[in-house]
């Protein structure tokens, strides 16, 4: 938490087989139904804290509707809200709504949809669902991979260092690292609330033509698990797109996998934990041997892929 | 497979409680229920290639009715056969039974019963069952722990160099690690048939009492994953009765947990892989720093239980 | 980063023979020696990106002397300074000294010293110990047990919610977890700076009479690396004190070990992920089921002594 | 241990810079030198058993000049070479020579010289380098990547299937699984002496022109450690060539890299245990999906590289 966000807390799902995603997530990634309502299936994975992570709606095609922060406390809702105002980029506020109370909403630089809000439902599990430990919402008695908790989201953006602006100086995260091309270019770049190198990635549109999002992460407790979830997705019939690997940038193992309406979805867990607020952003050459740890598992053109296709608002 | 015997097959588990024993076998250790057939419960881990690795009938109190090995091929049975014979060790021969062909049965000196057999029959899944992988003979997709196959037991005996020499000499095990009491009396020894210390762990009557088993071990792929069990054991209200820590003997992780019928269960993981025939057994101090890698871990008092209670053959 | 504070910097060790103490940190734990100067040994794990994380000073018996902490900016520092100045525990200006610049003095509630500082330097590796990713302040080329960064430390206190009291409210760390006795007594607490669920621990008196400090703590990637580093301790003699084990507070893999000096290091990894500002403490029994996720793995006495011996400012 | 032979023992590389390779094999990989004679270094891993698991020796190219095999017994040398004479692809005994007994030399149907030998000198630790542990030949106090044990080679062989029936014919291995291409011709096998699927991998000819020896493995406890091992490689200017990743037969994780000299090495860990001696092999389609478990990560060209380049015997 280094500026007015503490965390992303959520994001909506749009799926052209909405029944068929969340079994995928509560099946496979195990996570759990909080609630269905209005045509949307609220999810969250076990070490979650609020009423959902992940709320899935029917859509025509695959996409992140929007994605939902939680501020560093009620002042930094206000600030946070004025501060986005003040860059042309606010939508106004919202009511209320299932699991957290009113939001800003706005439009990053690059288009994708989001909201800032500071009250929000933890979930409470039913007796059955309690754990034996007073730090968890939720009993650990995993099916599946058993993700943990939501994790990143990365973003497609025809301006990308204008996003990094954005998050950076108006909301207080932080820019970690970046790649670019041959000509100087960025076409990767992580900024971050928390100790990680990131939980927003941004692309850029040369690299995911057309679309508004690349993937959405869950985190798992262990790089162990990120392998042990290669074997789960690949017996399961949901064979993964690229991984397990290990990214150069953050330290991240990773693999990313697509889930039944069509958006990719990040396993990923391990990484630094980078403590300093002045961090200098570091630079990667993305086309001479890339930002990958390991350098012979090259990403596949598939991972060109972003989402909706061949569509930006 | 260093002589007649090529694995650890099953055992047959009688439980007061054979419903709920066969639940946490399944439900949390991750076992699948292969058939019921007269009053029994037929099981098996996603990674046992035969029809069953355990076998749980009702019984008044937990103990292991029989161990069932498979030999190293027909001729190896035959052979077994004839030198248990001449022991005076055994039993006879018992016509082909629900998952392997005919078998001859005896007891081993401690008292336990046994049986040796080739013919076994192979688990066949069913197609939505089927792995992807073509050397598996189940896909995984795993429940809870998601155990993968059986691995050791270990008995009580008031004779254990007598079992020790038994199946060294007769069946050609290999006698691998023990420990000894201030007296220099033997009071564990390991024997196996296979690259690990043991797949028989024999145990003396003074530190068991009563006892003809002390548990039934099954393997996790990964060290981590005997820890990942701790806690789903812990959340499923089946409380982990030592470990996880690691043993010196062997190099294996491991923690004790008992099933709803009273019996103790072992998950055990990594550990060395020895190769020697002339392996010179190595001898511990029971009661100078123990058998154990991590010396601030002591055993508790509950761990010199045996099954059944009370009782000898 | 939840207030004032970014981080843990450093701590300087006393010790009765500081070059065992320095050989142990870096031929077992695998620090690195950056500087000698004015009698002291400054060391940094491979992973730490400033000067030192660790100072060992000849003293007559082991403890900590002080502990650095870095804040969040140069403001947060004139904030801190003024704050703390403003409770009576402060002590005044230091000027820069080898590894950091001008620092803010004083002593927490129960007597530890403590300094605050913003301009640090950072470590820049010659030429042959640079990494390869732009993101690593060193080569990933491990000795022994490898350990990554400085994690946390613990202190006794005779004022234990004093203490929590004043990290929490004068310099923004939030406070996480508690242990009660039977009389309802707190004698175990931990607070943050960061998503961990500590970078302070604090130990009541009648737990760890006499001393002011309880254990340093260093962080491996990942826990299984802690059950390696066990495996390691036992082979170059310096036998683990308690643990490999989990806690159930923080989720935390972890070992204690006595370095030469006699002081207790903990190695440390795992854990959850937390970012929740408006977190509720979390209270746990201390002697009802503990505060470990594995019941059967009791902490020794030897855990009760604390440094140095006997005495408090 | 499924026929005449207990294990792989050690394997001669000719290296045309062997200071550097033992070098890259005690700094990096974390082996040790036992001795140097006639111009040959001697090194073994901590837990290898014997004097020697690799002799580096002077060659204008890089090659496995020889690779020998411990039998199950006294009597199963005399056996096998009796049997092996019996194909007409001996070579004679041989005299005992620095770290075993008498050998019997021989040709595999594709052209690689072996030793088969009984007697072997087990390496005792000088005082300072020994275990807390009765059960290891040596204190773990690792360097670097810190492999365990040498644990199998490739071989290219324009025979395939020739070989294949030798070593399970002739010496008693199991023959596990293998890869046909779009012909149904056999491009990949591996047969075993132990309970994992291969101590030998075969690689045709067409997969490997012109060379002999595809890569020699060590073995690591952990799959973890070869991720780790990965980092190290690549900190210490050793670049991965493949991996790390997961080979779909015999589960195993891996990483390929070049020593010095010019050959490749595997750092190998995880896999099934398989006790089953009537297995039947398992076919995989090497040309659709391949034989890997994480079907996006392809191998790169290089591995088609075999040694010594351009030259068989």
């Amino acid at each position: 938490m280094f500026g007015l966000l503490s965390q992303l807390a959520h994001a909506e799902l749009e799926s052209p087989r909405p029944e068929e995603s969340a079994a995928f997530f509560t099946e496979v990634l195990g996570l759990y139904e909080t609630e269905r309502d209005g045509g949307s299936i609220y999810l969250r994975a076990w070490g979650d804290p609020f009423h959902h992570s992940l709320v899935i709606s029917e859509g025509a095609q695959p996409r992140i509707a929007h994605v939902g922060w939680r501020t560093a406390g009620a002042e930094a809702l206000e600030g946070a809200a004025a501060a986005i105002e003040a860059t042309g980029l606010g939508e106004g506020w919202q009511e209320p709504v299932l699991g957290h109370g009113r939001a800003f909403r706005f439009r990053s630089p690059g288009g994708n949809l989001h909201e800032v809000f500071w009250d929000a439902d933890r979930y409470v599990a039913p007796e059955a669902q309690r754990s034996t430990l007073p730090n968890r919402p939720q009993r650990f008695l995993p099916v599946g991979v058993g993700a943990r908790q939501i994790d990143h989201i990365t973003f497609v953006t025809p301006k990308i260092m204008d996003d990094v602006a954005f998050w950076r100086d108006t909301l207080g995260d932080r820019f970690m690292e970046f790649a670019v091309d041959e000509n100087d270019e960025v076409v990767f770049a992580e900024v971050t609330s928390n100790e990680q190198a990131h939980d927003i990635g941004l692309v850029g549109v040369a690299a995911a033509p057309g679309g508004q999002t690349h993937h959405l992460a869950y985190w798992l407790d262990l790089p162990s698990e990120v392998h042990r979830a290669a074997d789960i997705l690949r017996e399961s019939g949901n064979p993964v797109e690229w991984g397990p690997a290990r990214h150069g940038h953050g330290e991240n193992t990773f693999l990313y996998v697509r889930e039944p309406g069509g958006h990719r979805i990040e396993l990923f867990s391990g990484g630094y934990r980078n403590y300093q607020p002045d961090w200098e952003p570091r630079k990667w050459l993305a086309n001479s041997g890339g930002v990958e740890m390991f350098v012979n598992n090259p990403m596949p053109e598939s991972m060109f892929e972003a989402f909706p296709a061949g569509e930006r608002r």
